[in-house]
């Protein structure tokens, strides 16, 4: 088959000799090399010492998917990763995912439904979740050893209701843009290019909503979320000497599905919302404070020496310092998918049609033991938000080093192993 | 309660005496009335002879939602609908659902996710469905002789799988907006709003993402998807004289939530794709044709005498013109649900996890049996796109006329009858 290389603007000129129509640009985009080297402002960098989509400026749309493998074959795997690997840059330098051909008489190699958008700053993250290493006792792949250690199985922690349909995985990808459609389409191509190797399991839409002054995203409940980020962002998130050589300059993704019982919460005494998280809900600051950037203060009592931020309040239980834990690095999408019925797990006891909405929350860490799961098996405990929450879903996976060009994600760990 | 007048923005002035944080401004926005004489660009009128979100420049998001009625009483019936009006009214013009109190002690009139957001063009479009007027053989609230002739039960087309958790409706809410929290956030408060007098039935989020460059739109299948639309669109909308008063400068929305079977039609060879349209996938022209905008020439026919575009073609068959029907003026959104397991009706008969991704079907008219029914009775049969698509949702609602400012929506519906 005579495969052109040309980009999605260039397309139309390849297309089965067809005249592009008038407006249409013809002149192919850069191929992946040359785009690494300028970047317009609406694309992100691929390869690199880290993946992207973990500091990245986080764009307002997100598409989660995770994968099972369904391959017994460890060559079969690799491939798997050669191909994403491919696409993915070829995606997020705003590309087709594999070159466009000229033969309509076969499916095409892309769904051609970003055709004319722009890369909209796509990422893909990629990420290794326990079942590439071992998966109901079997070592598929020959990687049992090189599970490291850091990639537990997470607990049942306290009030989980995870749906097995939206829970774990063997493979993740992290899809975020500033266009929901431009992130869709980069999981629907890389999902079609895995159909000999891998299922999606399933998967989660997500966008944010940054007010453009600047001020602090909100998020469904209407509370300011990400006033606090890690003092030292590299050094929460970037996996060190410590691990296996694979995973250093990696990270460790924990994702939760996150609804929301928004009918019962917008039923709530602001003042009770308030104090269940710790923060005043319009301006951010901690309780009694003013600023919203202001320290939280945990140690303040009121007259009766009762603290000011109560005990079980969010806030107080999800800060790392307070808690002996590690920092993490939020990275978290409302999610809406909208109604269905529910039973309230507390009262009123309502029962009916309420919002699937929440937050598609992921977090970013060096050791989920440390971060992610000491900081939540507390939280999941006590957390006066919990009789507002529950979590549904969610994974965790490894976050490979990133990629540098001519490798293929994870290359290190199959090439070591 | 001493409520004050605020906006979004004005809102940490009022709340509680919190001193505003640096760069928070606390001038109050414009109240409603002075909002409609200088609309800034991010914000469409709301009142007017016509509803808004109908002819309105497509937003890049949309929330829409049905509800039950719960109450049996006229009168609530009509406090919601002046509730609704309101609160619309001043949502639109980027305001709080309600003034914004002082009293933190009692559950906040707006739940604040919205704060710092731009109106994002948000328009609010309210339906009544024919379970207003008649519900289950009941006559609630005295409107039964009132149903417009057009306002049918929808018959069940050929194909369709509808879901009665996303069917129908007594009333409905269409919220579009650039911005899909602000979309959300709106049907939230009109929801929050109605719990003693409706339950939200069901609601469908969709996204559109067309190309920066004014070309026209791809849809989740890869094609441009607006090509044509009606001639003379206020003609095609509007209805006139000849409908009861309250319709008069109203509409006909029907709703269908459309499912494609995206890892099927991805697997499907272009030039089947084509011919199944009836148009080239990359540049939208009609098959055989050089432009998109070329007339579609139905009785083309090749050497052997046989149609180019043939007769089971999405395109021909709905053409309004060619199948003897009234134009219909489409509002289409993607949705994207994730994914569910699912058996496909046609070959390869796969079953397992797919996208739950497709056309959240939007399309407005004067009479749905001349319109959406004519065309799509024929449709449902023969188009050859049925195999690749399924309707699982929808409904169809009567859009009262335009709102004058001290008016609420279907006023001359409740007053006539």
């Amino acid at each position: 088959m005579n495969r052109l290389r040309s980009s999605r603007r260039g397309l139309l000129a390849a297309a089965g000799g067809l005249v592009a129509s008038a407006g249409v640009q013809v002149a192919a985009r850069a191929a992946p090399d040359a785009a690494v080297a300028k970047l317009p402002a609406t694309t992100e960098a691929f390869w690199g010492d880290h993946q992207a989509g973990i500091t990245t400026k986080q764009q307002s749309h997100c598409y989660f998917a995770a994968f099972d493998l369904t391959t017994e074959k460890r060559d079969d795997v690799i491939a798997l990763l050669k191909t994403w690997t491919n696409a993915a840059a070829r995606l997020t330098a705003g590309q087709t995912a594999e070159p466009m051909g000229t033969d309509h008489d076969a499916p095409g190699p892309d769904s051609a439904d970003a055709l004319g958008l722009s890369p909209a700053r796509l990422t893909i993250t990629f990420g290794f979740g326990p079942g590439l290493f071992v998966k109901d006792g079997k070592d598929r792949y020959g990687l049992a050893g090189s599970r490291p250690d850091a990639l537990i199985d997470l607990p049942r922690f306290n009030g989980d209701q995870m749906v097995a349909e939206k829970t774990d995985g063997d493979l993740s990808i992290q899809a975020c843009a500033d266009d929901p459609q431009v992130a869709f389409h980069a999981v629907r191509q890389l999902a079609r290019l895995s159909y000999d190797a891998a299922d999606l399991r399933w998967s989660q839409t997500g966008f944010t909503s940054p007010p453009a002054d600047g001020s602090t995203t909100r998020n469904l409940m209407g509370f300011k979320d990400g006033t606090q980020s890690p003092p030292d962002v590299a050094k929460a998130v970037w996996v060190g000497d410590d691990g296996p050589v694979w995973m250093r300059g990696g990270s460790y993704l924990v994702v939760r599905r996150i609804r929301m019982a928004l009918e019962h919460w917008d039923r709530t005494k602001v003042s009770f919302q308030e104090q269940t998280f710790g923060r005043q809900k319009y301006s951010g600051a901690p309780l009694g404070l003013k600023g919203e950037f202001e320290p939280l203060g945990l140690d303040r009592t009121d007259a009766d020496e009762n603290p000011i931020i109560p005990e079980n309040a969010h806030v107080r239980l999800g800060n790392a310092a307070a808690n002996g834990a590690a920092e993490i690095l939020r990275r978290g999408y409302s999610y809406n998918d909208g109604v269905n019925f529910t039973a309230e797990r507390w009262p009123p006891w309502r029962q009916g049609m309420e919002y699937d909405a929440g937050l598609l929350f992921l977090c970013y860490q060096t050791d989920p033991r440390t971060g992610f799961v000491k900081l939540f098996e507390k939280m999941a405990k006590f957390d006066m938000l919990n009789q507002f929450v529950t979590h549904t879903g969610g994974g965790l996976f490894a976050i490979p080093a990133g990629i540098r060009q001519g490798e293929y994600v994870g290359q290190r760990l199959f090439e070591k192993a």
